[in-house]
């Protein structure tokens, strides 16, 4: 275990933990007493039809859905809706390599894959909240891959799904680019081997992971056009510095390269031998597919080609200059268009 | 200097050597005994109207210049015109940190600009062959900067200019994920500050470096698709070994980011003020700009932004899937849309 204050009640919270007990992953190992970290919002009807799960995205945890997603009015609407926010494994909040002791923490943490977490997802939900059905569950980026392998593992308990910004099947692109981001953490001589005594042993490491994230996790407009002097940086040292290192630095290298191994393989075909027609087509849920416009990670060709795999699905790109990164919210008209289409697709009768 | 066999006339020959004399640089720094590598193909005629010059790009020579873009019946036809490949200034084979003895070479090396590699361009056409007239300048990505910078800094000297995939002004993104590429090479201990003793040293640096190349150079539609397969690799990492780590892992660090320091830096509004629509208005070349339709370092957009600023300019993307790295002329397409719009251009009358 390493202390970092950066996973706290104080930054993420209010969160719930609750122990599914032992899980037993799909590449071998066990994370032992496994806890997920879940935040709700509104409250379960009688009939518990009205809950919408929302996993998380890399790096992301409950607050940032919160702030960016969640809200009276908004598509996921706490007066309407009971919302479940939960942080996926490896996010530092729930089970994750710096918070488990020794021995089966830090590098030794074992390998994650999202059906793990998709699974361990089910049995808080069923366990915790005696559901056997989800208005809707949606999320962005690796929160899409979780979303797409709820949709095709539990198809008849999953009644609507919205990936945002994301694959079911994650493609070689994007694999090689997560490749460098893992490289940029592995290759600072205080990695040690996922051993470092110190978050801040790996500093160097973090922050050219962090670079890299601006490169590809916004876009040349964004850029180009000043957008991050309009979010009130002075230039583009202050931005990277202020913001990009800010945002990661404050990290645990081993969790973050949990997540970055299981969002490197995200693949629902795991479902069906490689077959990604015949994996989507086990899809029941009224689907709405959401990707950026400018995303460098995952460009709208490339989830239209999976659209098309799925019935009756529609296919909505969000048009931004943000990329990837406009999960995070900066830009005001990016909500309203997942707003919009939220809204429509949870008045969608199924 | 560090020797390396990969800068030889056996690899990259034959190429011719001038000296064009100290080189005083933009910076403040000297080049003592400037060498320019350049290559000639065809013949000047006496009215010393058909020649046609081409700068290089980021680690490209003569070699790769002449194998994608020199041929009989091609649009640079050494039938017709009289073609002159100049090395730029740090590309292993002109001057450049790894060839140069101490204490002016390694980390010493003085920083250059593309202005620089322009003015030095142009001593070496103006005293060697007494040109007053190129009736082309053609170059991609690096070398659309000095084909941007010749068309601005000697207006009435370049007839024609042919920019391929990339920028008069370099774009804040572009500059930013330079910055990465470097970051990869000297975050590598056995850097040590440009005083290695041989460029295996930083292996891993490198080989970082080819894989950052590999995430932006071409594009998602490229490894989707199965192109590196078709290209004759086994697999993504057969690709990312034998082909992009082989490509780079050969070259010198230092040169590398000598290319890259300037690479980030192009910039013709440096003779305005900054004006960048001053800058190109300037331009007299009947000019052709010609971004790469997948581009992920130069898109489009970015381009398009830049030839509505230039006088009867014309705006021709080339579509294909191979990205930026469309220049390494893999995809043969490609280099048949290059030739067609050359070969319009040569035609029109100035």
């Amino acid at each position: 275990m390493v202390n970092n204050s950066y996973y706290s009640q104080e930054l993420h919270g209010p969160y719930e933990l609750h122990d599914i007990g032992n899980l037993e992953l799909e590449e071998g190992g066990t994370i032992r007493n496994c806890n997920l970290a879940y935040a709700t919002f509104g409250t379960l009807n009688a009939a518990k039809d009205n809950a919408i799960l929302v996993p998380t995205w890399y790096s992301g945890t409950n607050k940032i859905i919160e702030q960016v997603l969640i809200g009276k009015g908004r598509g996921l609407d706490p007066d309407k809706y009971f919302i479940i926010v939960v942080n996926q494994i490896g996010n530092g909040l729930s089970s994750s390599p710096h918070n488990t002791p020794a021995p089966g923490g830090m590098a030794n943490f074992p390998r994650v894959r999202i059906g793990d977490d998709v699974r361990a997802q089910h049995k808080l939900l069923t366990e915790k909240f005696g559901l056997t059905s989800l208005a809707l569950v949606v999320g962005g980026s690796m929160g899409a891959q979780q979303t797409y392998e709820w949709a095709v593992r539990y198809p008849d308990m999953v009644k609507r799904a919205a990936p945002i910004a994301g694959t079911a099947r994650n493609t070689v692109h994007d694999f090689l680019f997560t490749e460098t981001l893992v490289d940029a953490i592995t290759s600072d001589p205080g990695f040690n081997n996922g051993f470092y005594q110190s978050p801040s042993d790996v500093r160097e490491g973090l922050l050219r992971h962090a670079k890299m994230w601006a490169v590809m996790g916004w876009s040349t407009q964004f850029f180009q056009s000043g957008k991050y002097k309009a979010l009130g940086f002075s230039s583009l040292d202050d931005f990277i510095v202020n913001f990009m290192y800010a945002y990661f630095s404050v990290m645990d290298p081993n969790d973050l390269l949990c997540m970055a191994w299981k969002w490197q393989r995200g693949d629902v075909s795991r479902h069906t031998g490689g077959d990604l027609r015949e994996a989507l087509g086990r899809i029941k849920a009224r689907t709405v597919v959401m990707p950026m416009s400018s995303d460098m990670f995952f460009p709208p060709a490339d989830c239209q080609a999976e659209w098309r795999l799925i019935r009756d699905a529609e296919f909505r790109p969000i048009e931004t200059i943000d990329g990837h990164l406009a999960l995070f919210g900066a830009d005001p008209n990016a909500l309203v268009q997942i707003d919009k289409h939220l809204t429509e697709l949870l008045a969608t009768k199924v």
